[in-house]
């Protein structure tokens, strides 16, 4: 097994031809009432009910999708419980040859960095055992402690085959008042966080080119996305905010070369089609998922390859 | 019960005289051995173990100490029985009276702000019913991603008397990298996030003046202290980086008007406290903890009243 992280990406996007990512974050009133109705409406049911439809999700595209991206969020909400449903998809997904990012955002001092990658990338010491708890493919981290709050995560990377992306420009409407802001240097404060994810990922390049730290730039922001492929040639692109959030596949071709330079996430679009299609019955949710994921895919490929 | 959260804080630190908060950032083999030796040395023993141990040193500085920090890191390093742990230590902290600040430092889109909200302030919602997840007092934040990132903690914040803490200036080494940078206004990154903080934090002003929304500063950048004092007078300081990080008293003194405006954290030096006292029997390592914790308050309150 190629032992970084990116090209391990890489090559599962090519096995698949599709430069995508599923992104997992479910709400209970996402579910199929008809998963719905085999458990109880409590939260050990609806973390029952939400597992069982990640896992159908995750068979509907598998072969198709390269890569999934739980969004921890949705699963903290569940509490203690909703942290193994977390767990339960990670681990299901890398059964099915699917990469797994992890998204959580997560930022810290240095020693909180270790616990956080320990927890994420790389292993939990109890005594002299080392447990693997989450043990994704890649996180997303948020640089605004500075590179001792990434560190431990790049040792992490180097020794387990690891990856990150951290947030340069985010898709959301508010990313602009400080990610926009214009330093004295000329530079806006995305466009510095991008040059230090670079450096950050110096001594992860693998045999494509790209390095195991990418960084997350939202397909909202398609003038951006043309500049950061100018400014950091090796760092490939987590692009999240396509579908539902309104990013297009022509902005977001901008990401590529050669077919390279992205991954595309959609979550609710994804998770969701079964509510689009008229007429079809919840029960074939996997079939509008597996639907919607091949548009996708056609569409992207059809906008990068033009 | 005053259901602003900052208001229900500084009574606290009235009442005990005391503007600490106890930092539970535990990691297995800070637990003193007569406590391990109770339990199995793998996860699950580990998680017992830890609990006992963050009970134990809840219980040591009850009444003197008002708060309790529990970082979220340490938890998720022990998957999703850490998680129960880090639930079970918040819900004892309430119980002793404490008021709980979740130390997550999440940041994410709007949705996504809304799922972290109800884990930690507000309340999930299954079916018909809502449930309290963690249900903090305060949690931390990082507003690298803007005002629609924030905002759905501030809606919690309004409906449950919560509170959160924006990272300004951070304690570590490598804070300045990106918060020191020079906007081409003038203003610092962190000026500029300690604005913003202030302008979220309007409406949640209580009867002493401050808002329930508060900022970070570390203990280590006494000049940047006293900066944001005079920059945001009605925003609460956390200021970690005392003890073990080298913070001094005398700096964090300058956060403090009038005996307010700032609530000191404390990890490493409380929780290990019996390691440094000199022939001291572990199985007393809570008359250590407790002789820190008065030793600091007192310090601090001998700077503060200077």
């Amino acid at each position: 097994m190629n032992n970084n992280a990116m090209d391990r990406l890489i090559q599962r996007i090519r096995e698949t031809d599709n430069p995508t990512v599923m992104g997992l974050d479910p709400k209970y009133e996402m579910v199929p009432e008809f998963i719905r109705a085999k458990y109880n409406a409590d939260m050990e049911g609806a973390c029952r009910a939400i597992l069982e439809f990640n896992k159908g999700l995750i068979d509907s595209v598998t072969g198709i999708v390269p890569a999934v991206k739980p969004q921890a969020a949705y699963y903290e909400a569940l509490g203690p419980s909703g942290m193994m449903v977390f767990k339960e998809t990670c681990d299901y997904a890398k059964q099915k040859n699917m990469i797994v990012i992890a998204d959580i955002k997560r930022g810290d001092i240095g020693p909180t960095a270790v616990a956080y990658s320990s927890a994420y990338l790389g292993k939990t010491k109890i005594g002299e055992a080392e447990h693997s708890i989450f043990d994704v493919d890649f996180v997303t981290l948020n640089g605004y402690l500075g590179t001792d709050s990434i560190q431990p995560f790049i040792e992490d990377c180097k020794a387990y085959g690891k990856g990150a992306f951290i947030l340069a420009k985010t898709s959301n409407p508010s990313s602009g008042e400080l990610q926009d802001l214009k330093l004295e240097t000329g530079q806006t404060v995305y466009e510095k966080v991008a040059e230090l994810a670079k450096g950050w990922g110096k001594d992860l390049i693998g045999e494509n080119g790209y390095s195991s730290i990418g960084i997350v730039v939202g397909a909202t922001y398609p003038a951006q996305i043309e500049e950061l492929r100018r400014l950091v040639q090796s760092t490939y692109f987590l692009i999240p905010g396509y579908g539902a959030q309104g990013g297009k596949a022509e902005d977001i071709a901008l990401a590529f070369r050669n077919g390279l330079g992205g991954i595309v996430n959609a979550s609710r679009s994804l998770m969701t089609a079964y509510t689009k299609v008229e007429g079809l019955p919840a029960e074939q949710y996997q079939q509008a998922t597996r639907a919607e994921a091949v548009r996708m895919r056609d569409e992207l490929n059809n906008a990068i390859n033009e």
